[in-house]
């Protein structure tokens, strides 16, 4: 939540003559995204976004994630579009760093979205899922069950020092109990996924969905795990309470415009358990690592360790209740 | 420069309520300022920023920096306009912090000041000293002559384990000098003055100012002090060499609105002199305290300590003459 690297005007001015978008009249870092610096900047032409991607961000895959946007946007989903510059290249260099300005999207995000909002998610959720089914790259997922081990042995020793012990001896179990239940490849279909829809990656105008941003985490998973990233990332309160009418919603919108296949619903609670896992496992990483230059907010990595615990609970049909 | 307190939606739309201003379209954090939380707003009606001020300012003065900018923004002047609620209160809270809405003001920042924009915004700061003489209220200076010796006292056991030694031996026989130096009390003309209108503090359209803000240093001081703060700030290059040019250009627009007196001119050398000492005074204090809880990016004391050391060695007339 930061920005990490100053673009003077001069460089700014530099940069933009690239482009065909006009002159600067605003440009002000603002503070959002871990992993990037992200300016607001209007021309004489339009409005944008010029992010900078920053050491945390694998640079070989930029031109994926631009990919996808710029496929979403193409079809009129409600996701940045990068914009080129006069030679029709959209990733660029500024300050060192690769560099793309994408369109400014209206809206804003909710930390407390209501269960109409979660319906008109889960819509978007299944819209941007068949407008990528003719998108042909793919990249694995790198935060997914192959490299649930690795997070596990990296905490080990830090873990074992701290109140965070118990903590990670039951995510030991809970890796080797999804790891022996998780669905086979291709055994729920397949697709390109967001990866990360929390809450703040979403705009809304009202109970509109405005805008989709920041696909980072992108990557060619299980579609419905993008569903069961969103259920445990949009539908506990903050005391850590389920909110059943919330998951109900979200699936009821996404089921609408991709119905889901029995399987998927059945295997949904596994989903939600590995997608709990995984954010545990990444906030308990970036809980103990400091990254150099990074102002990182940290999480508590044990929110989504009690969602956990609540999805090993729970019988596998209570998302596919209508509590109304 | 960070966002210290975040504000829900949930948050923001109550606060909304309280004014005629539309509601959100958008609501980004913006990474600027240390002292506060600052946020793009842009409504159905307006855009603004919304300034949640933070515990290093004293809520007390508030009052006084909105009347400024409120004063100086009926008249014309380019200075952010403070929104009132529908009951007339422009200071509100928020987040249990006080809060305020204000105008949005285009044009961009400049860290390579041209002589041509150096000669713009003196003149637009003699043109903010002539629309506030007849503003009525006073704040004595809080980082005055008076208040030198105690950040000296502040640094002294911090320096004197550091590299920092000689050059607080320095500032020490500095502030000696300049107490013995400095105009008396109305010795020059007294008025409101910013007090810190550093580039970072003034948006320019193209040559043009378009924008003068940031007024939380302001208070009842000399006015020429005022100029002496511009000239060490923005007529030095990178390497901290002095750029005549510039300060010439800086001078010569100040001077065609509100011409100098020849006790003002006079006394320029010695209230740059004042100017850098207490610069480096203020970084000096900020490098070596951590204020809990504040993402303060540290200045390097010694590029206005450099500056002092020219001003030391230089003549009066200096800034007087022109370079062409």
């Amino acid at each position: 939540m930061a920005v990490y690297t100053d673009v003077s005007l001069d460089a700014l001015n530099h940069f933009l003559s690239d482009y065909d978008i006009g002159t600067a009249r605003s440009f002000k870092g603002i503070a959002e995204g871990v992993e990037n610096s992200n300016y607001f900047l209007e021309t004489t032409d339009i409005r944008a976004i010029l992010t900078l991607y920053e050491k945390r961000i694998n640079a070989d895959d930029l031109p994926y994630y631009l990919s996808i946007m710029a496929h979403l946007a193409a079809k009129g989903l409600p996701a940045p579009l990068p914009i080129k510059d006069k030679a029709g290249k959209a990733l660029k260099t500024l300050m060192n760093r690769p560099a793309c300005v994408i369109s400014f999207l209206s809206g804003v995000s909710t930390d407390t979205p209501s269960t109409r909002q979660c319906y008109r998610v889960g819509k978007a959720l299944a819209e941007m899922h068949q407008a990528l089914a003719d998108f042909d790259q793919n990249k694995p997922n790198d935060f997914s069950t192959t490299n649930w081990q690795s997070m596990i042995m990296a905490t080990q020793d830090d873990c074992s020092n701290s109140h965070h012990q118990n903590m990670h001896r039951e995510l030991v179990q809970e890796m080797a109990y999804l790891e022996g239940n998780w669905p086979e490849d291709n055994q729920l279909p397949v697709g390109t996924i967001h990866g990360d829809l929390f809450p703040d990656n979403v705009l809304f105008t009202g109970d509109s969905v405005s805008g989709l941003i920041d696909f980072y985490f992108a990557c060619t998973d299980t579609l419905a795990y993008d569903l069961a990233i969103m259920i445990t990332a949009w539908c506990f309160d903050s005391r850590q309470n389920f909110m059943a009418a919330h998951a109900s919603a979200l699936a009821r919108g996404y089921g609408e415009i991709r119905p889901l296949t029995d399987t998927e619903k059945s295997m949904m609670t596994i989903l939600c358990r590995g997608a709990c896992l995984r954010f545990t496992l990444t906030r308990l990483v970036d809980w103990f690592i400091d990254v150099d230059g990074a102002v990182v907010k940290k999480k508590n990595p044990e929110d989504f360790f009690k969602r956990l615990q609540f999805f090993q609970s729970v019988q596998e049909d209570i998302l596919w209740q209508n509590p109304s």
